[in-house]
Order: C-alpha cells, then structure tokens, then sequence
C-alpha cells in the first residue's frame, strides 16, 4: 500500500521537476522553511482553543487569536464583521491595499468546527489537546514528546486535533503567507482581503448577511476558498466548484415508550425496522438512489469540463486499498464520475443501544440523519421535498415535530422528518479568465503539477459568494487528503501546511 | 384510556367477588396492611443498592441484605451457593422444613438487573435513588416526597428504580410471605426452599453449575418462579411456560475510517445502508421472519393449552391505546397469538452519531443488536444458525473478529456476527398436578380471577430447572405490566407488592 503511494509520489515528483520553479518560489519555500519551529508552535497553540461555532467564549477566543496574527503581520483594517444577532460567529477581517493594482482578490478561510466526540478518538487523545505524530493515526505511529529537540521539522509528521486540517490550516496558510511576503519585500500584485469565517460547519447560515451588510469592504474580482483536502494523487489541486450541501433527519416512532421484547415481540412496532426498510427503500445495491426524480435537475458538464474530469488521475482502487474495502458503493462508477453527482448518504443511526448498553426491549424510536450532496442545477429544498414524497409513498405520515397522542392513534406509520438548512452547488467555468490566472499561478507556486476539478465532492457554501458578493469563487485547498476532516482523530501534515503558505503566496503574486 | 382500563379492572372486582375469599387469606393481607410503612422502608433501601450482575461490589451488598432479612423472618440455613469462580454472582439459599410436610417447593427469584443508561431516565430520576410516585411514570405524577406522614400508603404509587419490579420484588414478596406467616402462626404445609439467583439478566449462566453442585439441597417436587409482570388485564396470571432468548450481534463494515461524506459519498461503501437492507431482508411488513425455516421447528400446542389460550382476556387494543400505536408489527396475530411464536427483534442499532452530534461522515461500522425468542420445539442455536445462513445468501462474509487487511481486500461484504449465549423454551403441562396444585392454591390467594397461560412471552432459563434440578418451574409474576422492566423508568406498584406476598403465602399453603 505505502509503495503504491510512494511510487506515485516518485512520478509526480519526476513530473514536476519539468516545471521550472520561479525563483521567487523556492525563497518563499526558504523562509517558511527558517521559521518552521516559531509557527509550529503557533499553530499548536491555536488548535488548543475549541472551535464548535455554538461555543461563544471559544469562538471570540479563535476571533482574538486570529487578529492578534494579522495585526503582527501587517495586515490592515483588521476588524469584525458581524450581524444584529450576538449568538452568530462572527467573520473576521483584514485588508493589504498595493499601490497600483488593479484587482482586488479575496481569500476566505473558516475557523470554526465540526462537532466533537472526544470519546471516539484515540486513547490518550483529545480534539483539542494537539500531539504531533509520525505518520498517519491509522498507522503505527509515535508521538514526538519533545519537537524542539529535532534539528528540522519532519514534513511527514502530523498535528492531531479538530480544526487542525478543516480549517485553521487554511487561515494560517493564508495570514503567513502574506507574512512571508512581507519579511522577503515581495510586494502582492494585487489588492487583498481577508475573510475569516466562524459558523461555516454550523452551514453558514448568516454568510449572505454579513456579505450584504458589509458589500463596500468586500468589492473583490475573485475569492480563492482555501477549504477542503488535497488531491487523493498527493498532487496540489483546484476546485473550480463545489457540491451544495443538505441534511434531513427521519424520526420513526413506535410505542410510545420502549417495551419488553419478552413480552411484546413481535406484537409491537418495531422502529429500528420500520426505519431499515425506509432506508432500504432509497437505494439499491449498486449504489443508484431510487427516489423518484432524484437525478433529473443535474446539468451536464461542457466538453472542456469532461476533458479535465478525463486527465483527473484515476486513483480509486489505490484509494480502496488505503480505506480498506473491496466493493464502492457505486461499483459502476469512478469516484470522479461519482462526485460529479447528486448523493444520498446516512452520517448515523441511532436506535436505543447496542453493545454492552443494549437491553431487551423494543425501542420507541429509531433515527437515521441523512446528508445529500448537490450538484449544478439541482436544487436542495427540491431534492428534499423528493424524499419526503417518497417517505409518504411507503405508506407513513409526516410530521415536523413529535406526534400527539391523537396522531398515534390515526396513523399505522408515523415518522418526523426534519429539513435542515442547506444550499446550493456553485461551479465557476473552467474558461474564465480567473480561473486562468489561478491555475497558472498555482503552477508556478506548486513542485507538482497541478489537478484541475470542475467540482470538489464537498460542499462549500460558494453560491453565496456569485450571489451576495458579486463574484466568482475557486477552491484551493492546503490539507492532506487523508485528515480525516469532520471525524474523530482529525489531522494535518506538517508538509502541507508548509507548502500551503508557499501555495497562498503564489496567489497574493497571480498575473492581475 | 384510564376509563378502559377501570371498567376492566371494575369488571375483574365483581366476576373476583364470585370467589369465596378464605379466611386465611383475609388475616395474611391485614397483616400485610398493618406493616406497610415498615416495609417501603426497607424496601427502598433494598433498591438504593446498584445490582448490575458484573459490579461483584454491589452483588455482594444485596447478598449481604437478602441474607439479613431472611435470616430475620426465621429462616434457616441461610448461605451463598457459589462455584469455584469468585466474578460469579452467587445464589442465595435458605430452607425452612415442615414437621410433616412430605412434599418441597423451591421459591425462586434473581436479585440482578439489567444495565442501566441513567441519562435516559425521567430529569431528577435516577436507578438507584427511588422515588415514590402517585402515578404511572408515562402519565402526569408527583413525587410522594414524605410518605410516612399519610395515614395510609396508597396501593396505586409507585416505588421508581433498577430492580424496583424485575426482580427484587419477587425477594421482597417471597421472604415476606414466610415473614407474616410465622408471625400469624401458620404452618407452611410444604418445606420451603429460597434460592435468588443473582446473574439472570446476564444470561443465568452459571445457573446450571450451581444446581447440580448443590443438588442435594435443592431436591423438590416444583420450582415457583416469582418473575415477570402480571397481566395486562390487571388481573393474576400463572404462566406454564416461558419463551427461550437469544442474542446476536451484527456488524457490518464500511471503509477502515469515517470517510468525509463530500469527497466520497456515494463512493464509499456506507455501512448504515448495509445493515438497514440486511434487516430489512430479514422481516416483512406485516411481522413475518423471512428467514428459510425460522418458524418449522415450532411444537404445536395441545387442544386443552388451546382452550386456555382463547380464554386469556383480550386487551390488544386497550395496550395499542396505551402504548400509543394503532398497528402492531403483526396486524394479522392477536398478542396472545404473537407471543407463541420465535420472534425475531432489534433491540439497538448504531452507526456513528445522529442529532447534535451528527456529523457529514460517511460512518466506518454499522451495528445491530438483536434477540431471538424461543418457543417449545426451537433450539436457539439453530435459530442463530439459521439467520446466520441467511445472512451469507446475501453475500456476507460472515467473521466472528473485525475483518482483517487481508478479509478486507477480499470480499464484497464484511460483517461480524456475535452469537451471544441463550436457551430454550420450557413448558409444564397444564394436566401436572403440580400445574393444578397452583393454579388452585392462586385461586384461593387472590382477589382477582386468575389468568392461566401456557407461555410467558418473556424469557427465563426455565429449562435448567428440569435439566439440572429434575423438578418442573412454573411462574407467577408479581409486578404491574407497566413497569418498564428492562428500560428506564422501571416501576413497582405498591399495591402489586403487597398482593405479590399475599400470593406467596397461598402457594406456600398450597394442597400438598
């Protein structure tokens, strides 16, 4: 398995030798290098502030941490950008006007994160404790107990903790490469702003409001969206558009409290499979979600598109060696071709208790919450109103909230279905001229060559930006592919937040 | 509801009064009456006391308790049978012989319970802080905070707690029985044997070990197991026979980690979806096991079982009103009916995180936790062999490990199975004199008309008792069918435990 990724390694390496490295890449690549240990220590001290966005005194303290690093680096106007509500995350920003220049570009990070189980990580690990690690979690791994007495920092090494891949590693990329700039004398080519987001994994529900309340500060030609993993290759990647986001959670009810399987199995409902035949009902064997409509709104991709989805290095059975199985769930289709596609999947069920916990009974309730991906042209609450329509095709009624003794007694199936918010797909075309310069940009900052994605396979709330900031979004992201992002035992290469900052630079330089 | 359950409950008391109450039974429930206060007393106290079969500390403080009390109502030759496994729950033993008496009946109950989620209790309940309530836990109640300043306890309050029904009320009962004989100078006319189990809930499995080590102290010529509810009519019941249970556990493998459900979802396998279609294989819409041959080894019952079985009150669609559905699983098998067959029942699933939190993962496992009841005929290994051979015409690999490397590489589908320890059904012959013996020693003892049933729809390790003890059980349950045994909220009707001894004392004055 190793050799298979070390080989591709070595040929991207060969490939990228081809390209001939400016020389202002390899002293961005020497300062960074030089100041290795000082940011390392920065940044472990920024993954110890937790970062779930409904966490308000950690929230203001990340806000704090942030400002305090781009007010040291130069960064002007810093400020917060907020709305009425004093509950909502606020974003955070900066600006570096350059005599002359004729672009404005933004560059958009998010500081929050995803909810944690701290149960789920390994023992002796914590989200929001960092350790640094020699290898991947999944592999045998020691902890480096004391990194200061290392002559150099090893790039294959990982900081553990949430945030520390999805997305801290992206404000830090972006707040030091500009730094970097700024110690080397390297002037940006063009304006810049900052925006740091803080309630992106909570779904980003005030971004349009704060991009419409504050619309002056936030007049741009572009923003580059330094989310998400790296290319599976190990290759540097842009996105040039996103899926759309949304989730549901189904509720099935039983009795109305849970009951002695001795003394009422089989007579009572049972919710646990009431619920599995809902979900078997949804999507067959072969991965092909048989909701009735599900793949009618999907726009289908221009010639050039189809192109850089060919020239996307195929990786998917190195991909199922790494994650251990045989079988996709999608037999028919690559994964390319699979995250070009609207997606059902579950993220968790969860009836009464297994395992050691488990009793019994008969439980009362079961619930799966379910996330779709969205692609261009298909819109979420459609999508949405399409399961629900399939859910009362099975025979149950829907309700919003628990059912009231009344309904219990009218209704042989009852299931409460929860629409959570969610958005749209964005894609910006691959022959804008923003999308050119970026690309090129990126080739010139990167060792290895470039992949190009008309779509990343997660979601961003990038619509907003072509709706509420009047401009078009690329996505490039800085962390590895195997981070672990939204799970337990989150991680970020030491490599790739190095590079990272190279890869910012080299935008702050892009042709205006 | 309440209407339904009064006017049945009103219709009992007069078909009740049909019978000629002995007098003997009229002097044991006055004193019984007179020393209530007493005896709640001691009562929570007994329930304050954690009883979860491997928490060997709180084992032997309910040891240490049940022995006080026994040794207090004058019985003797009170000891622990163990075997030669110190973790091993011991049984309690005592003994009180009959100048006369030529016949000996073994009183049994299990002073264990079933684990316990705390967080899933009422707020301010907790399994082992009792409460007295004034209602049932499902309906609007108060908490009795000082019940020693009522003139009298009210028969229809509960006592809350881990135990408080399933099955430290049979202990209670049974040592009381004895207690208030002795003190009103009755003569048991049988010898009396006491034998509370203490690892029921976690499968009796040293059960067998024990009678056979200590068979000469527990000869007799029947077993009254005191365990179980009461039933649903309201009324007394005496079950013949009990259902057999068995255990499995399922779990189904996706990818090695929890994948990011953006960049690989509908890529990667999802094992919730697995297991949700592996279910829903496995049982039909109206409550059929769909599992080749789960139902051939059933034994029929005799025409004179039969005419019991009809004769049980039909509560079916009172229970659907109280227990808050309007269509059971098997719509087209009265209760009665359902609880003479195997049944096949999902006591948990889990699959990574729902609700809060949730997160957009594609989940790594999937499980479910599920029983098998038995009835006479079925042999539990079978049944597990048989839904086990079901599971690998689906195309499982079927381990009995998590999978490895190598496994995962090579097949399709991956899931453990657990084949967790179980047992079968036992029946007595409603034609056994001991069978009549009770039923008529019940008759006499109780308010109510008795309910006779050929099998509980719970689960006992009655077998054993035939096997390794060469005498037949039978079991006359004491606690209120709304006791939420197993789950949380478990409750015991007071007046449920003072009928409960006034049983007791019948049998133990049953024809010999």
């Amino acid at each position: 398995m190793k050799k298979i990724i070390f080989s591709i390694a070595l040929a991207c390496i060969v490939m990228g030798s081809l390209f001939a490295q400016p020389t202002e890449a390899i002293r961005i690549r020497k300062y960074v290098q030089d100041n290795e240990k000082t940011w390392l220590k920065e940044y472990l001290n920024f993954i110890r502030i937790p970062n779930l966005a409904s966490d308000k005194i950690s929230i203001q303290q990340n806000a704090t941490f942030i400002m305090e690093m781009m007010k040291k680096s130069g960064i002007q106007q810093v400020q917060l950008l907020e709305v009425d509500k004093p509950e909502v995350p606020p974003a955070i920003y900066g600006e570096v006007n350059v005599p002359g220049a004729t672009q404005t570009i933004v560059f958009y990070a998010h500081y929050d994160g995803q909810p944690v189980d701290s149960a789920q990580w390994l023992p002796g690990w914590h989200p929001f404790k960092p350790l640094l690690i020699d290898s991947a979690p999944n592999r045998r791994f020691s902890v480096i107990a004391n990194y200061e007495s290392y002559a150099t920092i090893n790039p294959n090494w990982r900081i553990t903790g949430r945030g520390s891949a999805d997305d801290k590693a992206g404000i830090f990329s972006i707040i030091l490469a500009y730094e970097s700039l700024r110690q080397l004398g390297i002037a940006p080519t063009v304006n810049l702003r900052f925006f740091f987001e803080g309630e992106e994994e909570a779904g980003s529900t005030h971004l349009a409001e704060i991009l419409t309340r504050h619309a002056s500060l936030l007049k741009s030609d572009g923003w580059i969206i330094c989310d998400g993993p790296e290319h599976p290759s190990g290759r540097p990647v842009v996105y040039l558009g996103v899926r759309g986001d949304a989730g549901m959670e189904l509720t099935v009810y039983g009795s109305n409290r849970p009951l002695h399987s001795g003394h009422y199995g089989n007579w009572a409902p049972n919710p646990a499979f009431l619920l599995s035949r809902l979900l078997a009902s949804m999507k067959d064997d072969d991965g092909n979600v048989l909701i009735k409509g599900f793949y009618d709104q999907v726009t289908p991709l221009t010639e050039a598109e189809k192109k850089v989805v060919e020239s996307v290095p195929m990786i998917d059975s190195e991909l199922q060696k790494i994650y251990g199985f045989k079988r996709p769930e999608s037999p028919n289709r690559s994964l390319a071709a699979s995250l070009l596609l609207p997606s059902l999947n579950i993220n968790g069920i969860q009836s009464a208790a297994t395992g050691k916990l488990a009793s019994n009974i008969i439980p009362s309730i079961a619930t799966a919450t379910l996330d779709l991906r969205l692609v261009a042209g298909v819109d979420y609450q459609k999508q949405q109103q399409l399961i629900e329509n399939h859910i009362r095709e099975q025979g149950y009624f829907v309700t919003g909230s628990a059912p009231t003794e009344e309904e219990r007694a009218r209704y042989d199936k009852i299931i409460q279905v929860k629409r959570k918010s969610g958005y749209n797909a964005q894609r910006t075309p691959l022959q804008h001229p923003f999308a050119q310069k970026v690309i090129k940009a990126l080739n010139s900052a990167s060792e290895l060559p470039l992949v190009i994605s008309p779509s990343m396979g997660g979601s961003l709330p990038l619509f907003i930006f072509e709706q509420y900031a009047n401009a078009l979004p690329i996505t490039v992201p800085v962390a590895n592919f195997d981070n672990n992002q939204h799970a337990e035992n989150e991680n970020m290469r030491i490599g790739n937040l190095w590079s990272g900052i190279s890869k910012m630079a080299g935008l702050m330089r892009m042709t205006p």
